[in-house]
């Protein structure tokens, strides 16, 4: 019998590089506090010198997300780009060994290595990233591979991923197989810089989505709503779930005529938001794939979000199981 | 005027792979709890396949004491080899940023990769390693620099490099520039097993040596003693200071006649140990470069150890500045 997939992801194959800074480091660097940056190369090397010492974990949204799932017991697979380097070697390991089938082929020598992303961690816990892109630009519609999407339930794309035209076919291209298999499609709008900078594909994207993940500043930038109830009445209909998180606030889910808003626990102790959203999306997804109520997925999520941003970096390296009781 | 050191330190150059394991999987894999086992490319390849999911940290025993020296505010310096790998650039980076100098020119293409550490950490929070030593073992003669060590106060060497004739012509070299120069020389025992393998030759350096660094178990292995008291009594008049870490009993120093028996006090979340005994020789070594008396070097030695225990990995990403008050 063929394995089955709770969630087959699509995303960049990222590796973080955290380290601590105070706000005046980002305004001096001209980075946009709390939201992603996409730097080349060179500029990313420039900061990399520039920083404290770091420490290196696996990263990547829709990865983060998908590790996460493996570790609260769903069967998952993901497709992304590394480079044949050191960091592409680790990025696999941390995915494999956790369970998520990962076998996209590697970019060939003499590529662009494998991304990284410098996570910049300020003293309130908040993160601000500049990532290079490297291999990950690379993910074309050759990498999409229709026995895998179609053996999951639900296809889960990340909003950062559609950059250039090899990774836009290659979302394409997946999208419709998921669809002629009669899969769901979620998406996630990533960050307010996705948002801006592709906001009329991404409201074109809508009709074509069962679910929706964003964040507040985020659902606010694509529905161009000044507060959160203007932005909940514009998404409402557009796509038929629409999960939006709201950091120490919890989250709101808007499905038709309902929304449901699902508080979060305070935490003993806030560290590094770095990956918040995308356990979210993990606790959400698992939940979801086993045919929980919808506000219990939002509470999945919020307490696998609670549980991250209490330690560095974006991966779990214990057993989130404990979490589903 | 000529940059001066507090501290110049020889040892490996390694980045940590740290990941959790239960007990059961030491075990299963033979490997010694609580201690570090050298490991060839094949074995440690087999190992992190079996792993779960892992975080990358630069690590090296004494030059996780640099590091932490260089946080403290004291000048030293580094000598050791990499690899031109990512790895290797990692472990750069994170010396050279916290203020380390770190010159050694790396290993050529084609030598073995930059070493790494497989750090399996227990529920009890105590560090195993397996280490694969890759381009350490060609660190040599050619790599001492007689002006930088003649630059610095204390020469820092760890037992650890005590392995193959490259590193111990290493290792003399820099010890007979080091007395030419009328500096002084501390040294750690690094590892019990280090203690079984070279008991002999340590026993033979100590009446080189100004400090002597050991835990309760190296110490007690060199002078094969049955307890703390005896083993005391052992070293007492073979090297003029000997600084002895007991974990959460504090740490003893022996100066000839004295014995200084300093308490630690308890820390509030015990996370992983690794990295302890390095961090007590930054917090004593940057203490006692300032001429502290030596009951205050071994509290605030104490104080770094507790520090880096309370997180994952041996290196503070935060200065540990306000440590010293």
């Amino acid at each position: 019998m063929k394995k089955h997939y709770d969630v087959v992801g699509l995303g960049n194959a990222i590796v973080d590089v955290l380290s601590y800074c105070e706000d005046a480091f980002l305004k001096a660097q001209g980075l946009d506090k709390g939201t992603m940056t996409l730097v080349d190369e060179a500029r990313s090397q420039a900061l990399y010198k520039m920083i404290g010492p770091s420490t290196e974990c696996s990263g990547g949204s829709v990865a983060n997300t998908l590790a996460g799932m493996a570790s609260l017991g769903s069967q998952v697979a993901f497709i992304g780009k590394v480079a044949g380097d050191q960091l592409g070697k680790i990025f696999t390991h941390d995915l494999q060994s956790v369970g998520v089938r990962y076998h996209t082929p590697p970019a060939p020598q003499g590529a662009p290595s494998t991304a990284n992303c410098l996570v910049f961690i300020t003293p309130d816990a908040q993160r601000t990233m500049a990532t290079y892109i490297g291999a990950c630009a690379l993910l074309n519609e050759g990498d999409i591979d229709e026995t895998v999407i179609a053996r999951g339930d639900i296809l889960y794309i990340e909003g950062y991923l559609w950059n250039g035209e090899h990774n836009k076919a290659a979302i394409r291209k997946a999208m419709s197989i998921a669809r002629a298999h009669g899969k769901k499609v979620a998406f996630t709008l990533s960050d307010t810089f996705c948002v801006h900078a592709h906001r009329d594909a991404f409201l074109a994207l809508l009709s074509d989505l069962d679910i929706l993940f964003a964040n507040e500043a985020e659902i606010m930038a694509l529905t161009a709503s000044m507060d959160i109830d203007e932005a909940i009445a514009a998404v409402r209909g557009l796509c038929p779930i629409v999960a939006i998180t709201r950091s120490e606030k919890g989250s709101i889910v808007v499905a038709g005529e309902h929304v449901h808003r699902v508080p979060t626990p305070p935490v003993a102790k806030l560290v590094d938001t770095t990956g918040a959203g995308d356990l979210f999306a993990a606790g959400f997804l698992h939940g979801h794939a086993r045919a929980l109520a919808l506000p219990q997925c939002a509470e999945l999520g919020n307490r696998c979000a609670g549980e991250i941003i209490q330690h560095l970096g974006a991966r779990s390296l214990k057993p989130l199981k404990e979490l589903v009781a």
